[in-house]
């Protein structure tokens, strides 16, 4: 059942055939009695079968639907809710920054008015949602999707880099991209091996609490993402997102190292075995390493095929062996990466087929499932049995990193590529997703 | 292929053939040379078709079998390559705890003349490795079995639960069960549920680094958990390993909160969306909480049996929704737990085939891959749409967790259970599992 305007049920099907939009001057019409106000969207919480009215003495008013009720439009909005603000005036002398939206909180605004919330992503809103911006750089703006970030594939992650291509072609002097934060991490590992070293920065934002709320942490993310896109000294993929309690602190993560490791703290995003890129402070980027892609760097390679035929399996005491061959078989995959216990292990009931799997030719990966360290197959007996048998250990890739690069070697490869040409591309350090120092966990809290 | 004291191929073979044994005094006779010396376990690194000896002079020789090598026995072991020590003397007034081995490296003793490792699980082998357990407690230790800890399965808990209870029922002071580190987490939660209010602590305790290195956890972890097993107010099902970097600080965690978070660290275990129940310095055993259940306080229930028939499926971008129905049917699946993201999503495809399953009465719980915070499913249209499909949020409760506890309450209902019924005792907290309280994640190290 579609929503409409956040209403479900026999609330969207009344307002539906009434051809009422949100702002819409209605009538309600329940068991006698006549309630009159303008319709408000009903985009959160809350019963999505009540109408929700704004009456005239300012108050909202919620009315239920049942069999009965009739829905009358009196006038249509007669005003558009948000009046855009003029197009701001470029500052000559200062970098080009493009943004692009794909969806999720970071840029939009509440109408208090009706309530409806809408997605502001033009330069102009952007300016004037964030006005710090403007002194930054000249932005750009656009709406490439409107979607979120959970409901996005890779075909998606390929029409984002697409795009990024242009604009990089274009010239610009880096590039912001306005992402939810639920998948996050996926895109930007997708970006970082679709845009290999990038001429410009990279920078994928998102808010964990949208910019209507007083703890939001949209401004300073965003502010830091377009100050990073126009003058970082780095050009890769990265993640700006806040770093600790502190607001004035956002880190800049390598886009194939970074995990949302919190359901809604601001500080939910953290690099994983290294160190973030760099840390944006209120005195400026200060540089956490010196190891990365420089800013018009020769060497940019531009991929953005994926193949989805790969899947990430988390393993599980008492997982059945034959759930690899199910999954391989009935979704056609080309490769697996498991995320297994400790070191890199599964049950060794395992042994017999991924034997199987990896002799026709299905890529077989290892990871951990303890978020940080590097797998290392060599010191058990079953580890070195599942080597044996095909498994590959893929070293401290994080296995959502190892999952998107399996699905970017795949999409290399035409066809049915060798074992071993997927297996040396899986093992090589592309754009920093495996690293060479194993970095402790960080400390309990 | 069957591993030979960790031989295998044409050396396995040889060596079965000739009837040795570890310690054994062997001629191997290859390409015209003979070497003479004493069989060596191949127990770790290196290409296990290589022949070990120990020379007369002191020095190791290895021997790589090719066709044509003979290996020839001369003479037996003499002698057991480990003298057990005698049995330890009570100490009355001290508390009684039962050790029970389950496998992995916390006690085990290299014989470094052959260097093969073997399971030191009597009390006397245990209070000669550890002679400050004598001073604890009066042990009684047993090998109920040798399993790596990814090989172990629910039928197993039910096996390990049933052997605590006996000792429970014996009426001993406290229960420690040596465990693998790979899958430690998972049993600590099953053994939650399966011991609800136990009578005395039940410490699950392991070794990051076996007790033959010298940054060995082991001694400090086992003293830390007999001393928990013996002295400690709460009576739950915990688990005592490495804090952090300083040797003398342990953690003891509820086992339904706790994870392994490294690959390889000593501190690899910590509390999720949790404070420890305790921390054990030089000082003795720090309470961090007053919330538990109390030693020698009622409402002890028994229930060991789980169902095997319930899965954990971490989502991704690009998973297709067939992947449920396909692992519902082929696998006979009565309910799957969802690690989706952020704050309990998957991709909104997910609706119809969450409501068909969960129509069909397969129990569908979510949970989140971010590893710390709760999921909450009323924020965004996608998450309420989930929920009305049939999908469960389940608050703070870790995935694997929620995995263990399904199995259990699957085992709870005979036949097929009422999707009410399976739901209502997902969502009651049972043993420390749901939380009250929304803590942040460890700060970035």
């Amino acid at each position: 059942m579609e929503s409409y305007a956040g209403y479900r049920g026999l609330a969207a099907e009344l307002l539906r055939e009434a051809g009422v939009s949100v702002g819409d001057e209605v009538e309600v019409v329940k068991e006698g009695k006549s309630y009159h106000g303008f319709l408000m969207a009903r985009y959160e919480y809350g019963d999505p079968e009540v109408i929700v009215l704004k009456l005239g003495n300012g108050y909202n008013i919620g009315v239920k639907a049942v069999y009965g009720t009739r829905v009358v439009k009196l006038t249509a909005s007669s005003q558009p809710s948000f009046k855009p603000p003029p197009p701001p005036q470029p500052h000559p002398g200062l970098p080009h920054v493009a943004v692009i939206g794909t969806g999720g909180t970071i840029a939009s605004r509440i109408d208090y008015r009706t309530g409806g919330v809408r997605a502001a992503m033009t330069a102009a809103d952007l300016v004037s949602i964030f006005p710090e911006i403007a002194e930054i750089a000249n932005v750009s703006a656009e709406v490439l999707m409107q979607v979120y970030s959970e409901n996005l594939t890779p075909s998606h992650w390929t029409w984002v880099a697409e795009r990024i291509d242009q604009l990089l072609r274009q010239g610009v002097d880096g590039v912001v991209v306005a992402h939810g934060t639920d998948t996050m991490g996926y895109t930007a590992a997708a970006l970082s091996f679709a845009l290999q070293k990038p001429p410009k920065p990279v920078v994928l934002v998102g808010a964990q609490r949208s910019s209507d709320r007083p703890s939001s942490d949209a401004a300073t993310n965003l502010i830091a993402a377009v100050e990073t896109a126009s003058k970082a000294p780095f050009a890769e993929v990265v993640v700006c997102m806040h770093a600790w309690h502190s607001d004035d602190m956002i880190y800049i993560h390598r886009g194939t190292r970074v995990v949302k490791m919190h359901t809604s703290s601001r500080s939910a995003f953290q690099s994983i075995n290294s160190q973030p890129l760099a840390v944006r402070t209120g005195t400026g980027l200060k540089l956490l390493t010196a190891d990365f892609h420089r800013r018009d760097e020769d060497g940019y390679v531009f991929n953005p095929t994926f193949d989805e035929h790969a899947m990430l399996v988390k393993f599980f005491p008492g997982m059945k062996p034959e759930t690899l061959t199910i999954l391989v078989e009935k979704l056609g995959l080309r490769g697996v990466i498991l995320e297994g216990t400790g070191l890199g292990h599964v049950a060794s009931s395992f042994v017999p087929v991924i034997r199987e799997l990896t002799g026709s030719g299905v890529f077989v990966g290892m990871t951990s499932q303890c978020r940080y360290g590097r797998v290392n197959m060599k010191v058990y007996d079953n580890g070195r049995d599942l080597m044996r048998a095909g498994a590959v250990p893929l070293d401290d890739m994080l296995p959502e990193t190892a999952l998107v690069k399996l699905m970017w070697v795949l999409g290399r490869f035409g066809g049915k590529p060798a074992y071993e040409d997927v297996k040396s591309l899986m093992l090589k350090n592309i754009c920093g997703e495996i690293g060479a120092r194993t970095l402790p966990q960080p400390p309990p809290s």
